[in-house]
């Protein structure tokens, strides 16, 4: 059985307990019922009621191929309700390996105590270390720092200063094999890391694994079995997510009128040629050096979706430009040069901060008259205000909501005080009804309807509900087990595989129904917690502006109907 | 029969109708059951679906002493709420004279559409003026102005530059007779002012009344009556009311230990003989000049609580510096002289500024580092800031809320995004039940317990919640008519006034119980309008910290029990 960690921040206080009955839920599935069970839903975000909950999915630490994702949740001091953001990374397997399920960090330290801290785990012990040289230290150097103190190999998870400053876009990185940084980007869960003075977690890999299974066997030939689909499709493979990852699709967004321009205002961009994947694939091969595609951000993946953006000397810019730093950073800005995209998107990590939040709100800074359409500068000088922790920089680094309301801008593309990444909602009105329906805020990992396509029209009305209701399920379930959104096309091909790998490592016996009964038993959970916080359905909207304004160049203004958003609840 | 005035700011079409079933409604209660009627509770605050209502009480116009408040209303983008803000000034006797009951300001200007909008109302006409060169003018001018155009007499409602700039923390100006500033202060109505470019409404006076009564003589009796009992009580009032207005509770509140003091970490503030009513009124009597005591802010009132404290030279630097300024501005401040308190008041009144929002705010900005407990300058240098809208003035003015978010500051003397007024609720426990659960957020207008000290002990943990709900339906009743506050001691010993004052305007007879069942109606639908907008019971709360850290002098935390607070909930 798995263990939980839990740090009494307070008290300094670290024990460690065996899972019992959460022995059976990872990722979102975990924190879903773990909030539910301990914290108030009414708690305020950055206060000593809420938790800290980092935990791996159910086949975290089994080198299942994409399985390695890490949670981060607790109460979203941007939405105000019930957060789950995950990423990659190696933390999640190195934790696994040491038979922990989930670090709990509870209450915060007192007053007057104004240290870093930084959780370290290894075989010998779990102890919280002092680390003041680590205080608002970008998370690339804290990567580093850490790494060279502890193990080259270690896995890291920390915040960015952002965090530090309690910055509401703040996200929570994990560092990918070379330091790259990997993102839980959303909800402001850096923020609440930076509440309790974690800036953060150190995991020494295990020697020998201390991951348990239930029925080894019956896990081992599902592993198998998923691993030919992925060799038997890694001709393709290699030709798409090795070389684009997420970003072939601008290509396609922006075909389809779909892709947030210049604030939200397109839905196209006109120079998307010259920032799509296609010509971020030809500069990586032409630069050379540092430059790379199909790499690996966690052990035992085999999708390779990362990649490095070298500049023109070869030397690394970030990793991984993504499909929604493109939208966000890229066309929501009129910036027409990868190198301004990359080079602001590398700062935007180095400070901890969720692209998609911080992307949005420098679309409003636009709008507010402090930046200016395709200008890299301007855009530059405004992260420097976040590194600065100046008033301005404070407020852009607090997501699209506050910087809107600071500057007096109604028009937000937002919903539940989260912005919304790379899909606008007029032009795919299926990720409408996720953004406005799911407890997680404007977010499409919940649910995106970009895959859906070919059967179901971005701009048609009908069906859109239910289509994104049996999405988000989908989402809810695959995300539990601690999946990347890369094996999805795979394993839903083949469900039983999920309950074979729940089964091999809990002994859970299940139905492929209810396997995804309990997906939807974790999203209605969250739907629950967040009723309780204060959260009612009248919140469940999208701005009134996206109702009214059209979005060239289809002119699409969102017309869903009340009875198809509902549709797309699941409570 | 009364009559509605609507101005579409989108098309500009002004038009007037029979105020129809909204006769028998003034002030709060027109404005509960006008937005449940109207207003979609979903809507966006500074969007296009919200209205902006300025609205007189029911006895607006009749020049009964103390009942010609003016209401303004609409949904709050502080709270997400419904509000009512309600002030004293001549505007709302002057809009009665014309047999206006209400004027509805609904939808926006277009996008383009950038003008300066004054809305002038006068025997002959009712139109919309472009009056740019008022843009971003200080409230003081803006009167002036106004006056010198269209009349020295005429009723002048206007925002600040801060309700242009839609800062949450703006107020609705009305002037008194000499062109004092009195303020719908609470809950960003001047916000939604300025989202409709309203800079101002005009009132020239009507030469003849077009008030209409139902029955003038019983309507005259019961003015007779109640005067008589102000005329009785001259005494009294002279030494209380129209020396000190407020301020008289400035020492006792201090003594009783729940004076917000050093950003809301103390009740006791140890200079608070240099700030309380009494060197107040021997300065003002002192210095001589344009310093006065006993001034009414509008015609009619037998009260005159209003003074103007002038400096040492005689000069006016502000009226009226009332107590919630001495607090919010002054201990809450550490600020030990009322020269420093009234030249941070007249700022914040010529700003368009709430002063108990901005005084909360203020106090957040010294523990973010950025001013200085005692230091006039600092706090000076912030309202400059917010005068020229710069990123850091726009979060000062943007409230407490905001400003913690931005400062990444979690303990916020607020409820539902409103700051607290004069009263910590720690040592006045049963304000907290007010603040916690009316509709209004931290709102002491609503249900303000000190005055019932002597019977109910602000310490005591048991009856709070009955005596708050109790008190918040009386001020309902009472702030349905338009009557000030001071009025309540002499109406609630013969409540029968009210019932004929009703009748006598509106014809509706009724019991004293069913007077105030009317004031349980308006807080009823306020209640259930904050459901429908998303506020739900789990918001009706009161700030963590002031539930664990104890304030001295009596080192008490706000410590009363569910069962208790929902005693208070007034559904």
């Amino acid at each position: 059985m798995a263990t939980i960690v839990r740090v009494n921040m307070e008290t300094k206080e670290i024990t460690q307990e065996e899972a019992g009955k959460y022995n059976s839920y990872g990722s979102r599935g975990f924190i879903a019922r773990f909030m539910t069970d301990e914290v108030d839903p009414t708690c305020e975000p950055l206060g000593i009621k809420n938790k800290l909950i980092i935990c791996t999915g159910l086949l975290g630490g089994t080198m299942v191929s994409s399985s390695g994702r890490l949670s981060v949740g607790g109460k979203s001091p941007l939405t105000n309700g019930i957060k789950e953001a995950s990423s990659g990374g190696t933390a999640a397997n190195d934790m696994a390996r040491h038979g922990i399920r989930a670090i709990i960090f509870e209450k915060l330290p007192a007053a007057g105590d104004k240290n870093t801290y930084v959780l370290v785990i290894s075989e010998e012990s779990i102890k919280l270390e002092v680390m003041n040289e680590l205080l608002h230290m970008g998370a690339r150097n804290t990567i580093k720092t850490l790494r060279q103190k502890f193990s080259e190999k270690a896995g890291i998870i920390c915040t960015g200063p952002s965090g530090e400053y309690m910055m509401k876009g703040a996200g929570v990185v994990c560092a990918a094999p070379k330091g790259e940084m990997r993102f839980a980007a959303r909800g402001g869960m850096g923020a609440v890391m930076g509440s309790k003075r974690i800036k953060a977690i150190v995991i020494i890999p295990a020697v020998t694994s201390k991951m348990k299974y239930f029925d080894k066997a019956v896990f081992d030939e599902a592993a198998k079995e998923y691993h030919k689909m992925l060799i038997d499709a890694m001709p393709t493979i290699k030709k798409t997510n090795q070389l684009y990852g997420t970003t072939g699709m601008f290509k396609i967004v922006n075909e389809l009128g779909l892709c947030p321009t210049r604030n939200f205002t397109l839905g196209a961009f006109d120079q998307h040629k010259e920032i799509g994947g296609e010509k971020m694939v030809e500069l990586i091969q032409a630069r050379g050096g540092e430059g790379k595609t199909g790499q690996s951000c966690m052990n035992g993946c085999m999708i390779k979706c990362m990649s490095t953006f070298p500049d023109e000397n070869g030397k690394s810019i970030c990793s991984t430009v993504q499909y929604e730093n493109l939208s966000l950073l890229g066309s929501n800005l009129c910036l027409a040069s990868l190198d301004s995209i990359a080079r602001l998107n590398d700062k935007v990590n180095d400070l901890g901060l969720d692209a998609i939040e911080t992307g949005a709100a420098l679309g409003i800074a636009v709008e507010a008259g402090i930046a200016e359409f395709g200008n890299e500068e301007s855009f530059m000088k405004l992260l420097n205000e976040i590194e600065a922790a100046t008033p301005l920089g404070r407020v852009i680094g607090s997501g699209v909501k506050t910087t809107g309301e600071v500057f007096g801008i109604n028009d937000l593309p937002m919903s539940k005080g989260q912005a919304f990444p790379g899909y606008d909602p007029r032009a795919l009105k299926g990720n409408g009804v996720t953004f406005a329906m799911t407890s997680q805020g404007g977010d499409h990992t919940t649910g995106n309807l970009y895959g859906a396509r070919a059967t179901m029209p971005p701009l048609a009305c009908e069906g859109q509900g239910d289509l994104s209701r049996k999405t988000q399920l989908q989402m809810a379930g695959l995300e539990n087990m601690g999946f990347c959104i890369f094996s999805r096309s795979y394993l839903f091909k083949k469900p039983e595989l999920f309950t074979k790998f729940a089964y091999g490592i809990c002994g859970d016996k299940m139905t492929v129904e209810e396997f995804w009964e309990q997906g939807h038993e974790t999203a209605r959970l969250e739907y629950e917690y967040n009723v309780k916080s204060g959260i009612s359905p009248a919140q469940d909207k999208l701005p009134e502006y996206m109702y009214r304004v059209p979005l060239p160049p289809h002119d699409s203004v969102f017309d869903l109907s009340d009875e198809e958003m509902q549709k797309g609840r699941l409570n």
